[in-house]
């Protein structure tokens, strides 16, 4: 038998709580500071956007946090998702590396979107919330939010980055099809949004830009509050449930990685599989290599600073200290929308400057071409996000291939790419284009920079 | 808790045969007729276009035929799939009856159709095929077979109805993805399409006429043969695997259906589901009530005759007996085209003929409503065919609230609509056309039965 094999879980093992990797970094994170007064943030300071439960979880240093019975009654649906053995893959490269692929595109959005969606909604359905802004890139964020938002009773509202709002048609469909309202971003709806467009009328739009729509709204309505579906580390913690579930799968299958792999947007994908791992290597050491994978147009890890920066292009959010690229800097309109960030979560970024995570960069069509090569194998076609890490995951088991060694390499298939198939159209017809950023926006953009950088 | 429930199976509760109703029948079946001297057909009539393993199935009389390892291990990957209890959605109606619904989008192709794809891939493979021609008509079995074609090592051709194939253009570039080639039907690839195409230069296609494209390339090619994705009683019985899931999953949860619910096109996801029940009660007795659901654009069982008529348009494919629009109806061009056919499957016909199966047909807007209902409760939006089979449980539920009896329904949600967006889209902007055919289409087709009827 050599065919590709599924680990399930019962529903039982879903997780009963998440892990904050906050109680096991070596060295202190540094501060989130206030934008004005540059001081530490305090709770106080978040409380218009976020409810105070979500609030805590971002600020708190303890291990474990409790997922509440009501997050994990509608999780239970989809979750504990699989895990594969891609046998099928490591037979067509002729590797003998063991290759696992954890696969979030069974949730309903099709996405790992929905691990921290259904908590951020829970909470704030608790706190009497009527309302949440968001923004999203390709969607799946917003899909997720869509989804949660309908399932506890809220309003949800959507800036979509323009690019992907155009590309990706059958997105805003979803949303729409849960109750949600889809808004193309710059829109003139928020004054964030028309200072961008009285500067740049044809706009593709970032995740920036969209944050600051998002939070504006928000802070301007008292029963409304907002929810990013990445970058911070409520959104990270909430991820985990993949990288627990993933642990024990492996100890079904008898196995342990080498290799930890995932693409970063935000981060949360990545972190969500990797700090459970990365956080017991912490604990009681290891030799696992965690490699964060993100687009070469949009190189945050790899060609950024590791600098004090805003989340968004309006510089509403406070300040963290992270890579970046610069909050004013537009990324290039590739598919994989939700890597198009300019900068990357605080923990990655930390683990990254300290050497604890390889980042590592590539080509859209490098991208792929190894998603096309992965479908053709598992027969599960990959989001553009996601065929980043399968990219790395190839790479690494051709490297295998060329040693002989027989290395475990884990990679998170965040989603699924039902919604991104003009994309693999315009591939498979020669038509994708390649992207790249100027080097001279790039340092322009950093020269903004709050606080300058090193 | 009164979230949705998931009951799962083990891998070893995957099914290790399929059952075939033909032994179980209370009233043998009419036999099916060569179209030339009108005498039964022999497996050798049927070999220039079918594998000797499909033929025998396909004309077998045992209850219990065994899935080969291969196929087996193949389907694993996201079989057994899951059952659900819809307790969200019996909330939302505010109704006693119990909702289980059968989920098969979790396949790589999003469907049921997998089921029969892998196991007719496999049997050409081992008979050293080396092209297999098909239709489809929303795409879902032309994805399937692309699909197992691709990992049988296998070249696909596929005929899809042409106006899906404008409808639907992701599901053309998941096809090619896999590597199939899908041409729009009719086409000038064939005498039985540039036929069509002389006297209906603006055909909107159907699958009879694809059905004689795809068999018409094949019989001229020796290396290729023909793959059927329903209506023949090989396709129905490997459908099987989810009906015999169904039942272990029911015993789970302590149950057992009182009503079992899915759509018909050509009837594949509805036998697949209700034969296993069916055949049960056949042998033992019971109190089942078995609805076939249909659009009431194409309806077959509910107005069509019982009588011998031809599989496809272009009149290349055996005699047999069914419910029948006549082999030239042209369905109207309705989003779920997987049900835009004249015929059904003779096994559903003659069972629906002697009352052991209640059809019913529901208009186009009233299943995308039920399916958006559906989806909010949900979670998961459905594919348009699969909204038939929602219409009708939701209709069911909605009785149990007015009578206050507690019934179990169970019904195949047979795929996910995530290729389907832009019908919702359509739907949701209030665009979606309510269609309906003409009575004297009906009438001019079905007075060319080739053997008239009764």
């Amino acid at each position: 038998m050599s065919d590709t094999i599924k680990y399930l879980l019962d529903e039982q093992d879903l997780p009963k709580s998440w892990y904050n990797i906050n109680a096991d970094l070596p060295v202190p994170l540094d501060p989130v500071l206030h934008p004005g007064t540059k001081e530490p943030i305090t709770p106080d300071d978040l409380a218009p956007i976020f409810p105070r439960a979500v609030i805590e979880q971002e600020m708190s240093a303890e291990r474990e946090i409790e997922i509440p019975g009501p997050v994990r009654d509608v999780l239970r649906q989809w979750r504990p998702s699989p895990l594969f053995r891609a046998r099928r893959l490591e037979r067509a490269l002729g590797t003998p590396a063991r290759i696992y692929y954890k696969y979030e595109g069974v949730s309903p959005a099709g996405s790992h979107k929905p691990n921290t969606a259904i908590p951020q909604a829970f909470y704030n359905k608790e706190e009497g919330v009527k309302r949440i802004t968001t923004e999203t890139g390709a969607g799946q964020w917003g899909s997720s939010l869509a989804l949660a938002g309908n399932f506890f009773g809220l309003e949800i509202i959507v800036f979509m980055v323009k690019v992907s709002y155009f590309q990706k048609p059958y997105r805003r469909a979803f949303m729409e099809a849960f109750g949600a309202q889809c808004i193309p971003s710059p829109s003139d709806q928020t004054a964030s949004g028309r200072a961008i467009l009285a500067e740049h009328p044809d706009s593709n739009g970032s995740l920036g830009i969209a944050i600051s729509e998002a939070v504006e709204m928000a802070v301007q309505r008292d029963d409304t509050k907002y929810a990013l579906g990445s970058v911070l580390n409520h959104v990270l913690l909430h991820q985990t449930v993949t990288g627990q579930e993933s642990m024990k799968q492996l100890e079904m299958a008898g196995d342990w990685p080498d290799l930890v792999i995932g693409c970063t947007g935000g981060g949360s994908n990545f972190a969500g599989l990797a700090f459970p791992f990365l956080g017991k290597q912490l604990r009681e050491g290891g030799n696992i290599q965690f490699i964060a994978v993100e687009p070469s147009a949009c190189p945050t890890l790899t060609k950024g600073k590791f600098a004090y920066d805003f989340g968004d292009t309006a510089h509403l959010t406070p300040l963290v200290k992270m890579y970046t690229l610069g909050s004013s800097f537009m990324p290039p309109g590739f598919h994989a929308g939700g890597l198009r960030y300019h900068g990357m979560a605080p923990q990655i970024s930390h683990l990254t400057k300290h050497g604890y995570i390889a980042p590592r960069a590539y080509s859209q069509l490098d991208t792929f071409a190894a998603g096309v090569r992965f479908a053709k194998a598992e027969g599960i076609i990959p989001a553009p996000e996601a065929n980043h890490a399968v990219c790395a995951a190839l790479e690494e088991a051709e490297k295998c291939r060329e040693s002989g060694e027989a290395k475990t390499i884990l990679f998170n298939l965040c989603g699924h790419g039902h919604f991104d198939m003009p994309a693999y159209m315009d591939f498979m017809a020669g038509k994708l284009q390649e992207l790249t950023y100027d080097e001279s926006e790039i340092a322009m953009a950093l020269s903004g920079l709050p606080c300058g950088f090193d």
